[in-house]
């Protein structure tokens, strides 16, 4: 048997599998994100415990087929990091730099939302498609487009880049991006709280559950809105609006077979992949038969499949 | 040396084009589209002319490599056609056809928006690029997305109908694909002829070269602004302005290296992709390096030369 490493950096840990190459997971754990010093540590961290777990399970250094790896931020596909904010890294090649750290293992990095895709294309809720766009709905809105088996970068590194969508040129608010009226404005788990928090603002007079809960999360505001609160179900109606207007712009771009909704927001289930469905319907009468809605599967896992994906 | 026809049939013509496979145009020439009974001779008169060139010029039958064919409606990867308005053809495989009435010849037909992005790709405006989104801005608005080298025909054949993402979801005038809004409301020369008249309605009290013109063209407005005309340039802000946001939205879904303005519309030339350039500039924020806007350079002759590219 062969194996492989999948492997997740996030912000607060490094989610680790070990695959084989038929691509089942056979173990998998996690180590902290030490950014210390701009993340020095991170690589060798990981060195050590892939190398821990090569020794624990007697596996032969032929036997290991690579290790793939996915990254908080923008990759190049030479595997070039000019820069991750989330990890403090700048000007690096973090696959080359752990292929050195594992006596040169063949390692592949690619980026987490892309990689997460990957994931859900592979083993996921698009499993058997041949083309997929990917939104994970999470603290931000990231993104993964696949068409015909192969993962969209982009010239200039922002491929799948879905949260930066213009939704709404008429925004007053910035977002993170310097940009005004992005999709992750208002489908990312901040941007429904404060989508609900701006509408609450401006019916003072109108009851709602979400009033009595102090710092109220999405998945509050998705709870009151299945249990019919008004505003509640306003917040949740805009999210579902501008994720159907972004999709339907995506399909007209690149009719993907289906889209697949990720991400911490994606448990509020079907009110989610209906309300989407709903809008994207409107917005594309020129489609006779239309792309699917799809949840993502693999939840937190999908970053390690993808990773994992990316060297077998 | 061998040869092979690049064929794009419109509403009015079907223009032919006789290439070597080095991508060389030898010669071209036109017939007229005969659309009675359901566009039944098209297919033959082509045949007839295919036929007529290889006698003209003694060409073997073995030195023929096969023919494009560029259709003027939705084309499925297996070049099925359910509907082609323009052609009245329902129900049809033009591509089988068309070879068996050349005795067995390799055909391969598509869209015809496709197969002109397919043709500044390999011979024009996006030449030596990897990817590239076209624009065509004709009486409506058309597109194509290559990427990798790859044409994205889309999973329900709307890969590149970009004419139809919708810009402005207040627009109370519906498109023709039934939708409100759409990018070819505004941005192809009925689109921006519309949209003069609509200010110079809602501004009766200013002068503007426009009203002394009966029937004004797109040209017309583009010139008029070019002179400074202050509707005229208010018309071709909306048009780039909405250029820019579809585009923008496009670079965070496929982040071609450059996009490609091409139809009759774009002879206006500087003022269009600048003003595109603005746009895209001020809704990509997240850019570091951007895109370019080239002018597609083959004109009329991209059909010819990307349908030639099927077969090559």
């Amino acid at each position: 048997m062969k194996y492989c490493f999948g492997i997740d950096i996030g912000g607060t840990s490094v989610k680790m599998g070990l695959f084989d190459t038929e691509g089942n997971l056979l173990e998998k754990w996690e180590i902290p994100t030490r950014k210390e010093n701009d993340g020095e540590a991170i690589l060798p961290d990981i060195a050590a415990s892939v190398k821990d777990k090569i020794a624990e399970r007697k596996i032969a250094a032929d036997d290991i087929c690579g290790v793939g790896m996915g990254i908080p931020g923008p990759v190049t596909p030479d595997g070039d990091v000019s820069i991750c904010v989330n990890l403090g890294w700048k000007e690096r090649n973090p696959g080359r730099e752990l292929s050195e750290l594992l006596g040169g293992v063949p390692v592949r990095a690619g980026n987490d939302a892309t990689v997460a895709a990957l994931g859900e294309f592979w083993r996921g809720g698009a499993q058997g498609c041949k083309s997929v766009v990917l939104l994970t709905l999470g603290t931000g809105v990231g993104g993964g487009v696949i068409l015909n088996g192969k993962v969209i970068d982009g010239a200039h590194g922002a491929g799948g880049e879905l949260g930066h969508i213009v939704v709404n040129p008429d925004e007053t608010l910035r977002c993170n991006c310097g940009n005004y009226g992005c999709l992750e404005q208002y489908a990312s788990a901040t941007g429904v709280v404060r989508v609900a928090g701006r509408i609450l603002a401006s019916k003072p007079e109108q009851a709602s559950t979400l009033r009595s809960i102090e710092n109220y999360s999405a998945k509050d505001v998705f709870d009151a809105a299945k249990a019919g609160d008004a505003i509640a179900l306003e917040a949740v109606e805009i999210l579902c609006k501008y994720l159907g207007f972004a999709t339907a712009n995506c399909a007209m771009t690149v009719d993907p077979e289906v889209f697949v909704i990720g991400g911490g927001v994606s448990r509020a289930g079907a009110i989610l992949t209906d309300g989407i469905g709903k809008y994207f319907e409107k917005y594309t009468p020129l489609l006779k038969t239309k792309a699917q809605f799809a949840l993502a599967t693999l939840g937190n896992d999908a970053g390690i499949y993808g990773a994992a994906r990316l060297v077998i």
